[in-house]
């Protein structure tokens, strides 16, 4: 097997893995550590929508250790509490790959993966897709290979894009959290317009008098040549979602996501066809499990725009599935990133999906909440992610930044502010 | 607000909480313990299907104690290590009732059951249904109570049924495990039958040739006149579903149970078109996690039988809103109830369906493995569940299967037999 790196040039396999001189066959997984991580967004209210009003980002970190210097490193990510089930589930499943060389988990990625996630005790609870042939019904392997080879051509151009940091355009969440006054929600969308950002989501569902002012607001602020979508967290009805976006076509967002409950398809794909006479679209997707989910939100025409979460869909190779169905379904890919480390997963996902799979620019979602955790924090210049060009999947978390935010350890989580966060109602 | 008991006598509050003399505004609940038990039903291969070669059959096992003699009981089921990551969640939800009385907590039901699964930061895991009006576009309140008042007038019938034991009928699983050995199978159908049971389930999915063999051989051990019913845990792609179950409809199934992924509503939809012209139904549901889904089952003409699960719908509360959209739909119920424990809960709900709901008998999953570690098991008597008369939803295991099944520090799981399953392959 060989390695190439984004320039295309061919790695051998010691030197894939950054930094490493040992052959991959003799670097082996010996141990691991899952870290709890949680970051108080809840303090000033960033993240806050309709049904989340005060979640603390958090993240599920796995270090896998190996008789190398080489180290491995992931997320899942939650909002706060939910990390302890995430991080009883990452033990678990970590377990599995101790004992493991890196040269027999890379020959068949696909294996592994499947290596993984079957685990028949364990996936009673996981309900997870471990099969390709669940989707065979919306797309074949054939039909797969066909979309790569065709994009294969024209993937040069691309790839200069992305050379020239012009792959991946970024939209802003950080003005549009609910709890934000109109004030703080201006201020920010200027802020980002000056930093090259000129695309926003908003989130609404609080209350309509509220939403009308604060997204009439913010439109007057970033101006009707502009892009702007709507997020409502899934706290309306079908009808009432119906109902509810017809007070707010008038400001002329994009979409709506997560309009009504992520398992509802036929209710998603009821929304979207009495909002596209509006020219406003329906997004959906960082809370679908898996791919016969999204093959279904996909041939339901349910979706304008496919929502993948690097976390929930348990991988990379979750996610190519997706990823392949949307471009032959001819729906475009807008990740959900707002997550404290998620976006350094995803900028890697919509680059990917533009230079080989759907050939279409993906918008991505660029939050800069606690960004000073991270190794390597995603950047943006001129409204474009950055491209990253370290190996790996740009997830590492500082160590100071472990020490600090662990849960419910860390110095934070032990000062008195934390304690008060700790204490505090559950909401 | 007043309780009556079955027999429609009202009750006092006082005396609603079987043996207790404490108004229920003075009962507090003050603490809570969680238990791992896992029944090793791996050994003899019992719980064995397509999918789930091994299984342990589990109970997240949870107390609740009151500053009374009063105590709650209440499990989840769960087949081996997936108990972990349920035990870690009931811890969250239970903290949640302590301080609680119970005159609080019956006050509205609705509103506590919100309550419990509304933590907006574990809900952000728990992927819960937490609305009503997530169905709205499926049923109305109106409806609900019209269907209500409308069965009221003919319940007494039923409810002599009840008393006579005669309201939930009985099918067996015990012969149609995976693992067994055509000879098991054949002396356990008998077995069945000379108790009077005459209904049975057989799982498949594991090889065509083996399952031709096997249920011709089931099929003339049971008769063409008694009912016959195929589980295949999900292991088909759609169109290999249609395809497989074509070769055995010739033995003439009441219906395929979860012939793909649960997740799949438009392709249980296009299984139960291609199936139907040959008499045999689908049925799914046990790993449906909400209402929302079962509306859509529902909605798109997926199942002719509707498998509502006690545990995965997270309380009574989901199951009621599941139950009255069947009936509006009027597709029978059919519950899941292998698991140890589980049964005790889904008599209730057939009882409860059959008397209030649906009008119609539901067939009920028997299962009697590790029947001993309870100290209410479910009863059978010619073909039908004995109905309980003791207060409480009869879940409530033995001190003694507690001291001795507790994963992983009970004396099954320290013995050598034990250490053996939990350091065997993660099947």
């Amino acid at each position: 097997m060989t390695y190439e790196n984004f320039n295309g040039e061919e790695l051998t396999p010691a030197s894939a893995f950054a930094g490493s001189k040992t052959p991959i066959d003799d670097v082996r997984i010996e141990d691991f550590e899952v870290f709890d991580l949680r970051f108080p967004t809840s303090l000033d209210a960033s993240g806050s929508d309709a049904m989340n009003p005060a979640g603390d980002y958090s993240a599920t970190h796995v270090q896998l250790k190996t008789n190398t210097d080489l180290k491995g490193h992931g997320i899942s990510f939650t909002i706060g509490r939910g990390n302890d089930l995430c991080t009883s589930a990452a033990r678990q499943i970590a377990e599995r790959l101790v004992g493991k060389t890196l040269g027999e988990l890379t020959k068949n990625m696909g294996e592994t993966w499947r290596f993984l996630v079957a685990d028949s005790q364990l996936r009673w609870e996981l309900v997870a897709c471990i099969d390709f042939r669940y989707i065979l019904d919306a797309i074949t392997p054939d039909e797969a290979i066909a979309i790569l080879k065709e994009q294969e051509k024209t993937k040069p151009a691309r790839f200069e894009d992305a050379q020239k940091s012009e792959a991946v355009p970024a939209y802003s969440t950080q003005a549009g959290w609910l709890g934000f006054s109109d004030e703080r929600m201006i201020e920010l969308i200027n802020s980002n317009l000056s930093e090259g950002i000129d695309k926003f989501k908003l989130k609404v569902g609080g209350n309509l008098e509220d939403d009308i002012r604060r997204v009439q607001i913010a439109r007057d602020t970033i101006g009707y040549d502009r892009t702007m979508m709507l997020d409502a967290n899934q706290v309306w009805s079908v009808p009432e979602a119906i109902d509810y976006m017809k007070k707010l076509v008038q400001f002329k967002p994009l979409f709506i996501e997560e309009p009504t409950s992520p398992d509802d398809i036929l209710g998603h794909a009821a929304i979207r066809k009495a909002l596209s006479p509006y020219g406003v679209g329906v997004a959906t997707g960082e809370h679908c499990q898996n791919r016969v989910i999204f093959k279904q939100l996909l041939q339901a025409g349910s979706i304008d725009y496919c929502q993948i979460d690097a976390c929930r869909l348990g991988g990379v190779n979750e996610v190519l599935s997706v990823l392949l169905m949307a471009k032959k379904f001819n729906v475009p890919i807008v990740p959900h990133s707002g997550g404290i480390g998620l976006n350094e997963y995803t900028q890697h996902l919509a680059l990917l999906n533009y230079i080989c799979i759907s050939g279409e620019k993906s918008l991505l979602e660029h939050i800069n909440s606690f960004s000073e955790v991270l190794k390597y924090p995603v950047q943006t210049k001129n409204g474009f992610f950055v491209t990253p060009w370290e190996a790996g999947y740009s997830v590492e978390y500082k160590p100071e930044a472990i020490v600090t935010y662990e849960y419910p350890n860390g110095s934070f989580w032990q000062s008195e502010q934390g304690l008060a966060i700790r204490n505090g109602p559950k909401l």
